[in-house]
């Protein structure tokens, strides 16, 4: 899921994007951060649509960021939740929020004397601007590039910016990177599409924030094997994008939120929508991964054979790992057959009875692509805001993405559904006729995060992100609407309910104080009530610094302790991605 | 894959099986080994036939080489590739083949200082005795258990026993000993179904084997979430075979070798048949798991949830970890819904035909629940003596299990599937009509590894597994079938070939001097041309000691590197399972 504000600005940029206008030319300074730069780079290809959609987003943010500059060289976040500082104050390369807003996200100061000193991070920005000299400015210590690489406008989280940006261009610009962080122990922040929700890009320690963006070619196409080599920074989508360009009927079908690029996917163990057919990134879709190490050696985790049982899994130690372990630079990744899909949409009784109904159809073997749950006031809001010439029920409702070989297999498995849902008081299953229609019904579907915030003018959403098992969802969803009911919250509700995964997008106006607060306190209760229902603080977003208190609730100390016996082996000095996770790694 | 030798006990057995006789009595000694006591279990359940099967045929080769003792005590297996000392020498618990017979094979003697004293070890012995009370006869040190549990007839490598086998009733029972293993620095060795290929319960150091056979529980069963929480001694068929008694339409999709238990499941990344259409044991089909660290203390990975991003994914670092940085005690697993399956079989002009059909079916997505390759060779053994009624094709062939939601859709898909074969030379697709014909393929196909044999009367079988990309599977066949006639082996082809993992069942005899040292080379120069054509020397079995050269070749010095730090943090006395994966660990 997406955060953003509902700004004019962005309301505007939206607008465009339906009209179907892209490549719309963003200020430099921003669109070198959202798109990175990819002058000589021969088979270069980006998701249009999707970059402009996370660089409009971040040039709104930014632009009211760096124009609000106070007297005392503080920026003040027009959403309250972000206070950072200014250029000027940029060798500090740190922010820290007051205490008193907000204690539990303190982030230590980068005077940890285990780290490089002001100093010796200049000897290394000199040295790494002597080595990196194959591209075009790849290192960087514009005010710009600095705000826009340690600042998100997708988090509420302490924001801090990184000393120098180097934008590498190869798996060994990375490696020589390292080494220099490694002799030198500075932190280092791995970035690729920027994207992530839970303060992954920040640089608490200040150090070098390693762009990947540039790094964004399919290197090897494996047709007949149904894999392909790309570099870390390809976004999903323009790899879908460039397969459907060479005319095969494949795709690669992790689908978290736009923009995301594989690097980021495989650090936060991402899924999205189809995950309930597909699995996640923490399945067999990433066949092999080259890292680099904290000590800038260069590892390859296995061959491209789809299976292997020789040795440890190392692949799977790096996904999910928030680059605090290494830097994934390449990946070979699985490739899925684009089957035909028709969307339908069910109104039921309550989110129990949509659970139910779920959870039969997926015993039953149904093929599905997506099951996504929506509750009534998300529907409502989808009715509204959402462009929908259908008419969509006012209920609890589940859009269901068919999947089959043929239409015949669909339609007969369509009545299947039918029947289960009935039996668990579904009504009026709208079942998209053509095409057109299914694409329509998914577009609503997709609208919800803009739909929800539109239900309150002038609001911003903060995101959450649980998973339990499937049937404990229903009692989550029923204590949340009592606890977001008690303390006047508006949280419409979304879910990839296949899963257990559930995200409630909780509105509010960043200009009331207090509000804020509110919300988030109440994301937090959710995602202990979710541990205590056996799930977890996250399903697919990441522990980043967002979630990093709740993983000694969830794990316990001695799970930790494991992880942190990991993290200490592989980065000795502390030097990867340092303050996310846990603070004890 | 399973290997065993064709000996007349065992064909009686087979037989016996084919007639649907069960449960007969076997020796006691080799009972508790094959079955695990499972007095005072209230749950407890197991798979006959493939219990009967393993343990029918370690019963052969274990009496063989019980009653073969010669006069210096030494035992000389029937086959030659085993040469095992006596129970009389158990206290050295080592066994070694002349140098001249296995020089790769070499396994450092257990006298190695860093290990406990023969005294410890005694001591030890005593303190477990006092300490596991709860059960029956928790403690042995009978020869005949020691000689079981250390020595499978699975392998040819060599071999050693452990100083005591321990029945764990508990995860505390295994945590205890590990306890009492890292105080007085004990080598352990995990055995749950004793059915590894490679070597994996062989003990080269002496110590303590931990089975986990009596814990063979389902704890839980959530039916509405598809998953159970099992312990690690549960066989794979038993508890498929438990969700059908208790009516439930849904099953455990991994389908390694019979009697295979979950324990050595995870142990070695396994898969089957099943795999190109639900992954592997690397997949998502371990939610989490129980382990017990080599230290003794105890914790679990993460909580029930489908998905989950919060840290690192420690479940997938004891998945292919072969026992050797802890031991899985408990694990929940996904279930998925049975479907109905339909069996046909297609010959084509040669295996380059066969896996380009496959490919293409593949990526059309017709759902597939097994795609299996027989060549020209296996085919006709299957055809003389794998009890068929119908009449096969003679020619490199692929079986194939349709899987569908409903009969109409398996059939809409046949179609598709004839027309892609008849594309790439295929003729006569043999599509079972009914459930019995169905059964009756799959039966012809299961039978494979026993109708290899039978080519040869008197004949054993050396089975090996490596995986390769599959558009580098015709190369890898061409080669090999040419290597083999080159040195008059026989060597019948088979493999999981929708995803490149091939096994060649070499057949030799074993009292013949130099027929084993003949498959035993062909076997590595498989490898060796696997690794060259990007890919495994494992594709499912596992390292264990069978493997381990290859992977300096495979992996790189940089990569295995990794898995020594990783080794050496969380067993930094080096006593879990020594020995196995590398050399080097």
């Amino acid at each position: 899921m997406f955060r953003s504000t509902s700004s004019a600005a962005f309301k505007a940029f939206q607008n465009q994007l339906h009209r179907g206008v892209q490549g719309s030319r963003l200020p430099s300074a921003i669109r070198s951060f959202a798109s990175g730069s990819t002058s000589g780079s021969t088979a270069s290809y980006r998701s249009q649509i999707g970059t402009i959609l996370v660089a409009s987003t971040t040039a709104v943010i930014l632009t009211q960021l760096w124009n609000s500059r106070n007297e005392n060289g503080t920026i003040k976040c027009d959403d309250g939740a972000l206070t950072i500082r200014t250029s000027q104050e940029r060798d500090d390369a740190y922010v820290t929020p007051p205490e008193s807003e907000k204690p539990k996200q303190h982030i230590p100061s980068n005077k940890d004397p285990k780290y490089a000193s002001k100093e010796e991070i200049d000897k290394v920005v000199e040295l790494l601007k002597q080595k990196l000299t194959k591209g075009d400015n790849q290192v960087s210590t514009n005010p710009d590039e600095l705000l826009s690489h340690g600042v998100s406008a997708n988090t509420y989280h302490a924001a801090a910016i990184p000393n120098v940006v180097v934008y590498a261009e190869s798996t060994e610009d990375v490696s020589e990177v390292m080494k220099l962080a490694n002799e030198y122990r500075v932190p280092v922040t791995p970035f690729s599409g920027g994207t992530s929700l839970e303060g992954h890009i920040t640089c608490p320690y200040g150090g070098i924030c390693v762009d990947l963006s540039r790094m964004d070619k399919l290197l090897e196409l494996h047709e007949e094997d149904g894999d392909a080599v790309v570099q870390a920074g390809c976004q999903w989508e323009a790899i879908n994008e460039e397969l459907k360009e060479r005319g095969l009927n494949m795709f690669f079908p992790l689908d978290p939120g736009p923009s995301a690029c594989i690097g980021g996917m495989m650090a936060t163990g991402c899924s999205g929508t189809n995950a309930v057919r597909y699995g996640t990134a923490k399945g067999e879709w990433f066949l092999n991964a080259t890292i680099v190490l904290p000590n800038g050696e260069i590892i390859k985790t296995r061959q491209r054979s789809r299976k292997s049982s020789a040795g440890y899994d190392l692949t799977k130690l790096f996904i999910g790992a928030e680059g605090t372990l290494g830097i994934v630079t390449e990946a070979t990744i699985r490739l899925a057959p684009i089957l035909p899909t028709r969307v339908a949409v069910c109104g039921f009784p309550g989110v129990e009875e949509a659970v139910s109904a779920v959870g039969e159809v997926i015993n039953r073997g149904v093929p599905m692509q997506c099951v996504e749950l929506c509750d009534t006031l998300m529907m409502e809001a989808i009715g509204k805001f959402g462009n929908v010439t259908m008419e969509l029920p006012s209920k609890d409702s589940i859009f269901f993405k068919f999947q089959g070989s043929n239409p015949e297999s669909i339609e007969s498995n369509v009545k299947i559904v039918e029947e289960i849902s009935r039996k668990f008081g579904g009504s009026n299953l709208l079942f998209a006729k053509n095409d057109k229609e299914s694409d329509e019904l998914w577009q609503a579907r997709k609208s919800a995060h803009w739909s929800a915030m539109a239900l309150v003018e002038g609001s911003t959403c903060y995101s959450t992100d649980v998973c339990v098992p499937v049937s404990n969802l229903p009692k989550l969803v029923k204590q949340t609407k009592e606890d977001l009911k008690e303390n006047g919250i508006v949280g419409p509700i979304l879910g990839h309910v296949g899963d257990g995964n559930f995200h409630c997008a909780l509105i509010f106006k960043a200009d009331v104080p207090g509000e804020f607060e509110k919300v988030d306190a109440a994301a937090h209760r959710m995602v202990k009530r979710a541990i205590a229902l056996q799930g977890t603080c996250t399903g697919e977003h990441g522990v980043g610094i967002g979630k990093r208190e709740f993983l000694p609730l969830e794990l316990g100390e001695g799970t930790l302790g494991v992880m942190r016996q990991l993290k200490n082996t592989l980065d000795p000095k502390g030097i990867m991605n340092p303050g996310k996770v846990s603070d004890s790694l």
